[in-house]
């Protein structure tokens, strides 16, 4: 895409800031396969720091990630896992946790928040686990910010308390955290207390947090060490991989402290569009991180949300996601300013007052 | 268990009758790996032209006909399905359709009938085919009489609405139809009737068909030949399997018109339960053929369904299901006559009087 | 098949016995997925005692038998075995223990006498367990009588001998015993002296043993329970198969006893063959219980064993298998008489007599 | 690893050049899951020209590669591959093959010169297709240069006949390429002629070529198509992957020429080694690329590789790996100079010198 336009479609789009590139250009680097590569043992060493857990993986992505977590946690034949009906494994992994971990998927309606009410897991826990009908469950997902819902944060308390019912059942809770520092950062709370009752966390530092390539899996020694062998079955062991890892490390060090700007110009892009007619969307209950879900009223215009990207695109040089059919997305990151977002707001009041129904 | 026992925890448990045993006796049998049992190739042809589809394949259970149902329309690496979040399939077959077919489930809500909803099936379809996120949508499952409803019965029109959708967006339709003979029999209706928007059924022989083992699974014949590769790789492929199938010709011919009297007495049974306080059922809207689920009130009684199905068991000679902590299933079949029923309703009656609530 | 065909395709043609046809007339059944089947447990409890292990499981199949066997000895994922090239399991079974046990197969030369030698197995265990690039090699499997090999007796002592290089190195040691009873009849030694060092043994009642349907787990208490869930998950939980059982209740009884006959006229047959210019066999060392492969000169005869079978099909009434372009296999069991011998070799005598090359 | 070590344990631990890394610095970037890449899209399509097919895609590690394309032809429930017993792929990928493709494997005997030889792949192919028994043969894996066979070459004349093979059977063919530009450096032949027979390729930058992290697959539109839908469902999919395709493009168009200074190297060494007493190497047959294996003689010497390796790292600082108990593997690439070599010889003399066995 041409670097003039407006980015919006996710903020997974962000490019190397210019101190990652350095970092690159310097990094010391080795064969990481043989556990040589020092800059990489260095960003795992950062990420179990923050998370507070024992050891951290790099992995290629977050899809990855996940996939490890969830095959690491329900290594034997015949599990079963818990998670939301809208979360990124369940809809957006392309089914990856049957097709190669062969995990059974059962789910628990998602709420608008992003989280499982406590007695819809607890309800879906196979306990005789003598009857020979039913799969054994392992695992517990989460999600934070949940993608689908809206970048929607779980709070400390609501993680426990579901941490609390694995314990009380012997599963494992693994958070899906692609943007747990944007949880964190919006609920202003250290990113360790944030996963304290989950066994696992996977986080992105390609997303919010600007680095090219790579994701990270968090944990006990144990579980790190035999999620090493799945990264390489999988075909995630690199080589010289601190060249990428250098670039994380900046995300780690410099780019948390830019996610709260994100999140101001998320609510401001909100507020914008909150008060333009067609235009649904709640700024104070909808909109909590770097995300904007909106809806296109259909009652009130004549266009439905691929029409409006295509105009977006084409005549204003603005790029947005489409994720239903009257539902358009915008992220917000470090390379998209205060300016842009107004510009954005007047663009799409243009568009939708030119697109109103005639009645 | 003791045949003195009134045995209503399944349909599964009918023993077969005389004429089965006879049958089993005198049955001609061959090698059926080598395609050499012509007891089975005649129930085989029997099946399929009674379900008005080109081919029948004998299996050892409804599990495995289901899976290599599944298996068999999803063969392809990366398909999904959509399914019913209370049907046999996704609950009760220990997930087979991830851990062995590893085909990803995507679940609709289950209505109180027994159906999906049209536009919750359709909403699950994923239609970005070039969607790198998204696995293929495949399949669509049902299940007829549907067993945790209630065995309650899907229409003709229903199954035509679903097969309909099926076509518009080039999905399969299967059909776990373990009690489909229930099913026609409550509607009146020929059992090809109810199946023609079905590319595949399997049904059970071994249920209120009382056949000691077996079901069958039916299709186009290239759908039957690769079942039957299917089949002989999860280890169905049997040999002089005649010996069953024998049986299986009596429960195709003799039995199904013995299953109305089963609903008859479901039904007294039903009428019977719902004349009791603290028994809660509803025989017109709740059962519809063989099945009698109930709830126990748990403001009026002092038990819950485990200790009622015990005393149950040890006092009086009665054998239930337990699926919920205040929720109770009964089923008749044909060895179940109409003083069980009574008798059955005169126990339940007395434990329920002598277990009330002090207030 | 008329029954006037002479059958030697496989000892899996077996038709029940009378004794069996009565047995499963009058046997008592129950719902075995529940447990209830009095003959099934009563089969079970015998094969277990029969074998010296601590309890049995009745299986549809062999190869269902084999695939559950190796699922529960590798079900932690990323497992790899060791078994012999032209062993069932690995030819045989349409590659299950990959595509549905996924279990990563490790193949070791398959000697003449059906032995693997102690030497290569060694060489292919993974050692280094911390090496990411490798699976972890959890089981070796054994096959007695060795099928491809000509029905091949493996000894105790070997198979002790395998038993202790498996427990030197942590692995299990699984043997496919379809034909075990051949082996502990030729041998002259208890079946439970042969399968002493064995973790799990899978063994067929359908072959030699001539009942109609069904085979048997063998193993420790836990396995078996293991065994029983993943049964189920493949499809393989059977109702009534008391009906079954009662046959295989004279399989264990009755027949073990003339097996020694099937072994003498297995023997018989090849002294004839021998003697047929053209037919190139050694009853001495190929032939030792009752599997007779022989391969067809191609340099003194203008045939290959395909046209040969068909020969002796269609003129002759014999049927047998082809498993290689010159190469026939003729199997001998209980419904085979000294006079069926007789007749046969006559007329593959009249045959190759009839189609010697013209030099 | 101290930069101060010579390392010749693989040539997997090659550093970027100066000249990769102001290419990652200056790299334009995108996101690539959204196909927005322009670098990444530059190296695929130059790969994809070099290698004479239509498309490529680029991936995180050679091990990825071959199990996309692996998955990719063998995406069909129920599929066997033939590949030779020492290749990379099925000794050294954890297995993924069937643990995670479930594709069932087939092996061939591996000859010294790296070659499987036809009529032992005609032999394992299943002509049988309707026999329930045998799983589909759909693919033949071959590796160039191979690794554990010492870096062997397989010409263009031996690819061809295989792929005749194929196309005789309707298989497919692929190629781990791993060091195929080695084998082309060393035939002095054009990749895209290497592979003209081959339906698919994966070669990595990562090794002798020098890249940081990455590998190629080569194949058909449609191929490549199918295979990055598997990248996304392993975790393969990276966002501004331009950082290391960067690095790529410099892979493809700088280091090719070099490779074969790195054979001479290797040669070097190898004579120079065949010169040491104990030391077993014919450098004339067992060194064609940039692998050096060789024995030590455990008659003539006291002391294993493991031993000796370990000297060479504490006592010479010298890294070379073990792949066997008296094997040793030496890997030359573009920053092991001739001086290295020289060094190297002389300690490995020293060492064996001192440690013959006293007779």
């Amino acid at each position: 895409m041409p670097s003039s336009f407006i980015d919006l479609r996710s903020d997974t789009v962000t490019k190397p800031t210019n101190e990652m590139r350095q970092a690159m250009f310097d990094a010391e680097v080795g064969d990481d396969v043989y556990g040589d590569d020092l800059t990489v043992l260095k960003l795992q060493e950062m990420a179990a720091k923050l998370l507070g857990k024992e050891a951290a993986l790099f992995v290629p992505s977050g899809t990855m990630g996940n996939l490890i977590c969830v095959l690491n946690h329900c290594s034997q034949f015949g599990s079963e896992m818990i998670l939301g009906d809208e979360c990124h494994i369940h809809i957006h992994e392309q089914g990856g946790c049957a097709t190669l971990a062969r995990v059974h998927s059962r789910t628990v309606p998602t709420q608008s928040d992003g989280t499982l009410l406590l007695k819809d897991i607890e309800q879906r826990i196979r306990i005789e686990k003598d009857n020979d009908h039913f799969p054994v469950t392992k695992l517990v997902c989460l999600e934070n910010t949940h993608n689908r819902m809206g970048g929607k944060v779980l709070t400390v308390e609501y993680i426990e308390s579901v941490g609390k019912l694995c314990q009380q059942y012997g599963l494992k809770l693994h958070m899906d955290g692609a943007r747990l520092m944007n949880a964190a950062v919006k609920l202003d709370v250290e990113p360790a207390k944030l996963v304290q009752s989950c066994d696992s966390i996977s986080f992105c530092l390609s997303k919010g947090l600007a680095a090219p390539v790579g994701s990270l899996i968090v944990g006990t020694r144990e579980f790190i060490l035999q999620s090493k062998r799945l990264r390489k079955v999988l075909g995630g062991g690199m080589r010289q991989a601190g060249v990428l890892a250098a670039a994380g490390i900046i995300s780690l060090t410099q780019m948390p402290k830019l996610l709260k700007l994100d999140h101001e110009n998320a609510k401001l892009l909100a507020e914008g569009l909150s008060k333009i007619d067609g235009c649904e969307i709640n700024p104070e209950k909808d909109v909590q991180t770097n995300m904007v879900f909106f809806l296109l009223n259909s009652d009130k215009l004549r266009m439905d949300a691929q029409t409006f990207a295509n105009i977006l695109k084409n005549d204003h040089g603005i790029l947005v996601s489409v994720p239903g059919k009257f539902k358009c997305r915008f992220v917000t990151y470090y390379m998209i300013t205060k300016d842009n977002i107004e510009y954005v707001v007047e663009q799409v009041r243009h568009i939708l007052e030119n697109n109103k129904n005639i009645i």
